[in-house]
């Protein structure tokens, strides 16, 4: 039985894209348990009957612009500092939310904790792929850590590939180093120390470095880098994309009556383009190396994404990736 | 009279497109003088007459997947060393090149050579914005090198405020860091100790930390970062763009007669997209901080892109921004 916690105050829609979110889910998902944190009336206004629901209530939550750390210590009884306590307490199995990613990131750091032998948690998504059979690469660290060490990346090697195999049932997860050029021999003082970890490491099936104008075309299962790195790579594709179809549709308008006949007869094809950019069908972010599944999902989510990431849960749990996790981590001796 | 060595055997479509686009040039500009450095026979192919043209006859060329250090040293008459020695001796002004970028960079470093006090020149274009009235801003350092000092990322933000000031004439140009974050306290240990030395610079109107995400939407006129991240943030960039087009053309192909003329029907609106995603009408990449304006354009440039670059060289010679920044840097003590 796989329960979930659920910051239900947590992002822009909340709480009834949530709590919208939480019952499509449970329809296609009847095993699961769901415990809803927040404002008890608020919430059971989006819910017909609480079959499989617990809804605790709260009146604190965690506002955007709280200052992560801080916040977590002071709202003690905040929607989602409740929801990682019940993780680390043994009550739930994942903590989902919406909410303020830094505070979401502090809550997983320190109420669910890190495996023994993880320095440095990673956030990571299931990014789309546009060329060949793939349908997605993991892609870590997006933005957990500011400066990270090569030891780091090759954490986040074995993670992707925990979670490639397990999760996405990826054989031999191929792992990429993001990198200024594709020649073993390029790269920062960092990605250079990292390449040669990843290079010696027996544990993952390292391709070499990649560029990031080849993400999208599939050359690796696995992309791992930096946190600042891969931040500014993940806000890059959202504002190329974004610029790219408010271009497009600032062009329609100013078209007259035949470029927006065309626009109207391509809209399968703009739908389209919009459905495979939005990776959020892959479901939320994961923050990854945890003792607990903490996944964060956009601010902006529809009920329609936190169903997908209730169906990533389900499938992390189904798979048991952090518990594979915790048994090759906890066994090696530290270093 | 502005001269320009041009490297006429670099680039996929040399010698033609450079040539051509030297002939496009000089019809805009009769008053700049070219020198073609390259196989004389190949290059008077594209030529219907030598008005303000010299040829320099060379056979040695610098290959696409040269190593670069080695090539320029090994390689002494190559054309786009020959091209750099010209600009060092003060028979030109400025280096075009289409070729090789790392061995542009190092015939920069090395042959053309760095203003006194500049420890490492940067790579700069003009990128778009398309929102509100400015139309684009300046990105520094989009990959020459792979690790930066904080120091650093102030000269850059000090070429780029002359070049805004200066080639786009724009007024107290905002200069913005790129960083995971918009609060001042956000970064890395290199962001943090950059955004300390930009807010405390007189000679620089610093805005702040702008995200990734804001990059196309006109929030700073230059905008300053390591070469490693600028060289992420680009390649995403063209990696997001050219994924989309490939996705919308694919989803077109498979729609049916309605879509097909759809499509049709939009072409001027999908031109545009195009048109405004290129940056190459602003010229090229500016190898920045050298004695002289080294140019380096896309491999696959048209003739167009060519010209653009000669447009580029013309307003950067016109309105003397290297040597005004010279007279800046070489003025300072050495630090």
């Amino acid at each position: 039985m796989v329960k979930i916690a659920v910051d239900a105050m947590g992002g822009d829609n909340a709480p009834q894209a949530i709590v919208e979110g939480v019952a499509l889910a449970r329809k296609d998902f009847p095993e699961i348990e769901f415990i809803l944190y927040g404002k008890e009336p608020e919430i059971k206004k989006y819910l017909s009957d609480l079959t499989n629901i617990t809804i605790v209530h709260t009146d604190e939550k965690i506002e955007s612009d709280d200052e992560p750390v801080k916040s977590i210590r002071r709202k003690k009884q905040a929607s989602m500092v409740l929801a990682a306590q019940a993780v680390k307490n043994g009550e739930a199995d994942a903590v989902l939310s919406a909410g303020n990613t830094g505070a979401l990131l502090a809550s997983g750091l320190f109420i669910v904790g890190r495996i023994k032998n993880i320095e440095r948690p990673g956030l990571m998504s299931t990014l789309p792929v546009f060329k060949g059979d793939s349908d997605g690469f993991d892609f870590i660290d997006m933005g957990a850590n500011a400066d990270n060490k090569p030891e780091h990346l090759l954490t986040y090697a074995v993670l992707g590939t925990f979670y490639a195999k397990n999760v996405r049932q990826v054989t031999n997860p191929r792992v990429g180093l993001l990198n200024n050029g594709t020649e073993a021999t390029k790269g920062s003082e960092l990605t250079k120390a990292a390449y040669d970890l990843l290079a010696a490491s027996s544990d993952i099936n390292f391709v070499g470095n990649i560029e990031a104008r080849d993400l999208f075309n599939g050359v690796a299962d696995v992309v791992v880098t930096d946190g600042f790195t891969g931040n500014a790579v993940l806000k890059t594709m959202e504002g190329t994309a974004m610029s790219m179809m408010s271009v497009l549709k600032e062009s329609v308008k100013e078209s007259g009556f035949k470029g927006k006949m065309g626009a109207l007869m391509m809209k399968d094809s703009l739908m389209n383009l919009k459905n495979q950019m939005d990776y959020s069908n892959h479901g939320g972010a994961v923050l990854f190396g945890l003792k607990g599944a903490v996944i964060k999902c956009h601010g902006s989510s529809d009920p329609e994404s936190i169903k997908s990431a209730v169906r990533q849960i389900n499938q992390m749990q189904q798979t048991n990736v952090i518990h594979d996790l915790r048994i090759y981590f906890e066994d090696k001796t530290t270093n």
